[in-house]
């Protein structure tokens, strides 16, 4: 809370004026972001079939749309943590870190690992990673991109004989979870390996009361307290961890740009809000003698989406807050509510109790307590007046985190080069951008140093099955992973 | 629509004066309903245990607590429309129909019969009856008290050598379906047997997809369009139609009086409201850029609840409208949003899509159709200017309905004897007072004349578990039935 204190609201009324004025700023949007002149819009030459495009694009591509098939619902796709899906997803992810050449197992998060000791396997290893876990009705890139892309890179230097050149241990780490669709605890992998899980997250339970340990247990994973310590690495043995992803926003396709460089990641907040009134029958109890939290719960969302949209109107900062700040707060902050659920649920009662989800994402950390203070004192107001009881835990919180400057210059200068190969073109630069969605990189970030690669995707789409990367820009970032992988020769 | 042509909203603007001044009559609320002088507070008066206490109170009571105790779920009462519990209540009910006397039959919409022919079997009939269904996380009173004190008044008449005395053909009938929980469409009991269920209604399905024809066919009953029909009971073969029923409201208990007769139920209208937007990542999709059916849901449902708390700062009406009309619209109108969803459901996507019910009641039949016009209008002018798409469907509908003031004067009468006998004081006399919540009389209004008897309940509280009657109150809904039974002997 003492960063808090430093950039703290001063004022609630609507009606005053800010001391800064972000409605100007707001209008930038997401692509004020780009840190750096655009390049202009590039195009696949003709006649570079021979850039192990049967590997990185055909079969990349082939093992996406496999790897989207393999879910838990008929459907749509959806796998879950340790769900029979996402255990079938493992078994098919190890079998092709396998025809990659590395040495395979899971761990007791359910994490599935492949690892090439490479000439110095006492030198400290990179690590490459994304999750296999979807959200319900998922695309098929959001995080298979990364995992497919790292091991065909792998493949074409097990081929070429060039794995055995590497001067570094590599280690591909498929992660059990990300999206914390189950447990409503999000990087339940890579938190574990980065040493910063909760031991009490293996008591956690999902809606139909199994938790965490139980949903290993049931396939045959034995985690305890003791050993979910013992997963984490040794930072010593580690030099950095290198993420492919798409980018699940708009900006490459609006640049024209396969590939771009992750500059940072948003930090997020995930409320549970819980509005308990008086349950009671539809037909007899007056308007006016109602503790309906339904309605209530309406009046919190409709004040969420307003002090989102324009933060300027509710917030104002003290001295101590930098422009900066404050700028990054107005272009970046969103905030959403996808899941709400009713008790009875029956459209002839009143309800008893609503509970509903709140996620909210900016890169400034400071700007992004303001938005809780102020969200959570507006709320409580709210339901005070209506005589309902409001309970807002706080369920998740990452700090935003910015990627290493020196891992993400060499993995954007193997970017540009492979740009360059596939193009045959000279290009400007690779574009630099933030990310408001949380990565696995977000945990490993408390383990070594990160970088991202972001992979352009059509409008901008993601948690949704009309997600889609092209043929080729699988191909863009398999070879900037392949080009990055040949400079640890 | 010809009704709602006579009593149509002539302006749309809030600021606008309503031509009729609507507020002052809104503070009086559902009491001014109440039709009659109110007596004052009774009280049981001692030694009157003699007044079959042992089966209109101790054994009704001890069924109730018994029907309470067979529900679906463990820690909650839910009896949902030929779901395992509602069989099993079924086969329970029709032992007490048996131990009452009376020859009993499952219909083929697994409504429970049970009959005595009397004097003259080919009198017409007088029907009494409630439904055994419930809503999720119920009371024990609602529906059940009307079935359980009818047997308990028959077995009294049976034991007392009574029931051969009746000069007409009494059945007590268990409806199958008046909540609608499962189908979502109320009164699929008596409404077959008033022969006003449409035959499509068989086709109709729940959650899971099975049909209602299904849900019956899992229990071994076979039922098809043309026996629904047949279904129907002829209206020449019947007398009319008494129903007892937990009163759901605060007014008998803040009259202080057990037990009130009705003047009429108020008109229904549900509404399943779905709302479309783009689904998307809640991380990367800018505030200004969304189309957020979520967001546009919850401003739905304040407008919804401003429109049914302040109906005259939205409507005002043209001179064919009478005041009374307004005045039953203001003090009765009632408003609920029950059930939501989203999809895909979880906390870090946006929703594609957000669908809820709409609970509108009032006992102003061109009121009810007035509001909904207006609250439809404003919805799709909010979803137009948010770009999301909106789908407003009316499931079901039924107009207000008025009891039969010869039939209710009968059930008054001998209501008022009971009461005499129970507190033996003199007594004012009954009070009248208006249902806002739906009764299975409202289906059976289609075939017969009918009349209801409310019975007090603690704080108004129904749909929910802290739903309470006394036992002296069964009591005298007990003794009241069986007054107007002994009119028939």
């Amino acid at each position: 809370m003492a960063t808090l204190l430093q950039c703290t609201p001063l004022h609630h009324s609507i009606s005053l004026i800010p001391i800064l004025n972000l409605s100007l700023l707001l209008s930038s949007s997401f692509l004020l972001l780009l840190a750096i002149s655009l390049p202009s819009t590039i195009r696949f030459s003709e006649g570079t079939s021979f850039l192990h495009s049967e590997i990185l694009k055909d079969e990349a591509v082939a093992r996406l749309n496999e790897l989207g098939k393999v879910s838990d619902a008929q459907e749509f796709l959806a796998r879950t943590f340790q769900s029979p899906a996402s255990v079938r997803a493992g078994n098919l992810i190890r079998l092709w870190m396998e025809d990659a050449g590395l040495q395979t197992w899971v761990d007791q998060m359910g994490n599935v690992h492949g690892r090439y000791e490479g000439l110095n396997p006492s030198e400290k290893a990179l690590l490459i990673g994304s999750h296999l876990d979807t959200v319900i009705d998922a695309g098929i890139f959001d995080g298979a991109l990364g995992i497919v892309t790292a091991l065909s890179a792998l493949k074409v230097l097990n081929i070429s004989g060039m794995l055995g050149k590497l001067r570094r241990p590599v280690e591909v780490i498929a992660f059990s979870d990300e999206e914390g669709v189950r447990f409503q605890s999000t990087f339940l992998g890579s938190a574990a390996i980065a040493g910063v899980l909760p031991v009490s997250t293996l008591h956690v339970h999902d809606k139909s009361g199994v938790t965490v340990q139980g949903a290993l247990r049931e396939n045959s994973i034995e985690i305890t307290e003791e050993n979910l310590l013992q997963l984490k690495y040794d930072p010593e043995s580690v030099w950095g961890y290198v993420e492919v992803h798409i980018e699940q926003g708009p900006v490459l396709e609006t640049v024209g740009l396969p590939l771009g460089l992750v500059k940072g990641i948003a930090g997020q907040t995930r409320l549970r809000v819980t509005v308990k009134g008086s349950q009671g029958h539809a037909g007899t109890v007056p308007m006016t003698m109602r503790q309906d939290p339904m309605a209530a719960a309406a009046e919190l969302i409709v004040l969420l989406e307003s002090l989102c949209k324009q933060p300027e109107d509710y917030l104002s900062y003290d001295g101590q807050c930098t422009a900066s700040t404050v700028q990054s707060l107005a272009g970046s902050l969103v905030c959403t509510v996808g899941e709400i659920s009713t008790w009875p649920s029956a459209s002839n009662v009143i309800p008893g109790q609503v509970t509903f989800t709140v996620d909210v994402r900016a890169m400034d950390d400071l700007g992004r307590e303001a938005i809780i203070y102020e969200l959570s004192n507006r709320m409580y107001r709210i339901c005070d007046k209506r005589s309902v009881l409001c309970l807002i835990e706080r369920k998740h919180d990452a700090n935003a985190v910015v990627c290493n400057p020196g891992l993400s210059s060499q993995l954007k200068s193997a970017t540009y080069a492979a740009l360059k190969r596939i193009s045959g073109e000279d290009l400007d630069d690779v574009p630099i951008l933030m990310s408001g969605a949380g990565h696995d990189a977000m945990a490993m970030s408390h383990l070594t140093k990160v970088a991202m690669l972001f992979v352009r995707c059509r409008g901008g789409v993601s948690h949704s099955p009309a997600e889609h990367v092209s043929d080729n820009d699988v191909w863009a970032a398999g070879m900037a992973l392949l080009a990055f992988l040949e400079t640890l020769a």
